[in-house]
């Protein structure tokens, strides 16, 4: 039985031109630790929700990505974050949103999946739920970067938000047109297949800098930025979340595969290149099959992407 | 050019031995004039967005239905409301979840559609954008209502939740399985198409009675418990949210249509009467398509549902 697991960082205007080779290398070291933590558990036979788990913890960990450690400030200087789960062998899932001082938010969507009758936990309510089940919490100056900080301030005096992270530190008005031009979106997320045929998918993310009004993107939406069925695919999402949600992309490809019989690669092209592309819906997502065919479309100039596959193919990239 | 509109006030456990005439009598009224609010608009010329949005406030401002005035009290003795709206035409959307004395929900949906440049918004910070838009609040008294209070301390005594109201007004106890004798799922909704050929569905809830962790259903997600597509129909849901959730019902009719070239009667038979059926997921929706059909299934005892087509026909039901 094939097995194999692909991690996402992040997707958007990420130009080889704008990196340097010491930054490039912290990005793709930090992508090869959280894919190699993911890939140890389905080698040793552990579950694939096991493995995105591990996987995104990983992610979660690192400053460079906004998730977790490294997750962007909103308005008010918090961090608030989305994460959720999703099971291919039950089609059982979790989600939480707006979520602060929760150290890793996908093991927070975990528990709801498993220890609750919910499948969707938001803000306060979620964090009291967390503590319920004694997960990790961490003070703000775990959360807190300079880098990241810097980014705020000055979002926070151009009154602007930032689509997600970006490095030019580039600021957008509000309302203004998505530009392809200034911007990262910052997400992270695994899929995986386990040796059992199982399939699972899971989503983190720190959101918008500078946010407001308690703004939810694709990354805790089920159908939208997560969604795994042993039947079809696992698939996870990074982009402009809210065309991800209009489209319903996760739940697309899915819906593409099963009902006109499409392969992961021919429905990936016509969600992620075809029907994104026409609405502006910037990004992109990683996706496995039943098969332990792996999948990495983006319509930006770049993604922070891994995959490794029990057949022996592994790939750390980031530019196009 | 056909035109036509069908609302629901939630489906579940309720039957014609529950009822009483005058009560009866009570629900049909609300929901004809609900249904007319919306088809004079249609008649008028107006769109579809207008005339969900006119009907599904009608159903906000009845205090028999789980939504706006009629909201059920969640564990902090308050009343935390979800809705969500979605255009046809250009699949632009808006949705909000556990929002406090905003009077009408399904209107706060529709400014985050039209007057934000986002999707989802969430707790206080979607009231605060509520604020900035100018819409309508309402104090605890108007969301008081001494059935839904009487409801609410029994609930609580019990330590238990209401999966929304109900007729006995039994309480289930937190993680048992989902019982079809005790409960009716509470939420309102409409789907709508115009005669310009334009479709759009609304769906607004006040949750579970007793509800803590901020949990959220399907109602506020797009994909899930609402949905429209000019190529395809517009769809409202009603039932156990979190299997609404994880099979993405609200998309999957419209996806079946079409990459399977099912007719509505055909998706709506698979997706209510087979697959929820199969994970014992409860409920209904109400479903319109492009040409003007409409289709109100659903796989529990009952029904809140009301429909009137420009072909003449008109029902109001509640049972099966």
């Amino acid at each position: 039985m094939n097995f194999g697991i692909a991690i996402h960082g992040g997707a958007g205007t990420i130009l080889r031109s704008s990196m340097t080779t010491e930054k490039e290398k912290l990005y793709t070291d930090a992508l090869r630790s959280a894919l190699q933590s993911g890939y140890s558990v389905l080698e040793k036979g552990g579950s694939a929700l096991d493995a995105v788990e591990t996987a995104v913890r990983s992610l979660e960990d690192c400053p460079l990505f906004n998730a977790g450690k490294g997750a962007v400030f909103n308005n008010a200087g918090a961090h608030e974050m989305d994460a959720s789960i999703m099971s291919g062998k039950d089609l059982s899932a979790g989600a939480v949103s707006l979520i602060k001082h929760v150290k890793n938010p996908v093991s927070l969507a975990r528990a709801v999946m498993e220890k609750s009758e919910h499948v969707f936990l938001c803000g306060y309510g979620a964090e009291d739920f967390a503590k319920q089940m004694n997960l990790e919490f961490a003070d703000d100056e775990y959360f807190r970067d300079e880098f990241r900080y810097q980014q705020w301030l000055k979002a926070k005096e151009a009154d602007s938000t930032f689509l997600d992270h970006n490095i030019q530190s580039e600021v957008r008005s509000p309302k203004s047109e998505v530009n392809a031009n200034d911007k990262k979106f910052g997400t992270v997320g695994a899929v995986a297949l386990d040796k059992d045929g199982n399939l699972a998918a899971a989503t983190s993310t720190g959101g918008m800098t500078n946010k407001k009004f308690g703004r939810v993107g694709d990354s805790p939406i089920i159908g939208a930025g997560t969604y795994a069925n042993n039947n079809t695919c696992a698939i996870s999402c990074t982009g402009h979340g809210e065309l991800f949600i209009r489209s319903v992309v996760a739940y697309d490809i899915s819906a593409m595969m099963e009902y006109k019989n499409l392969s992961l690669r021919e429905a990936c092209d016509e969600v992620v290149m075809k029907k994104l592309v026409k609405i502006k819906g910037e990004g992109g997502l990683i996706a496995i099959d039943k098969h332990g065919n792996i999948e990495l479309p983006f319509n930006s100039e770049g993604m922070y992407r891994a995959m490794k596959s029990s057949g022996g193919e592994e790939k750390v990239e980031i530019y196009k």
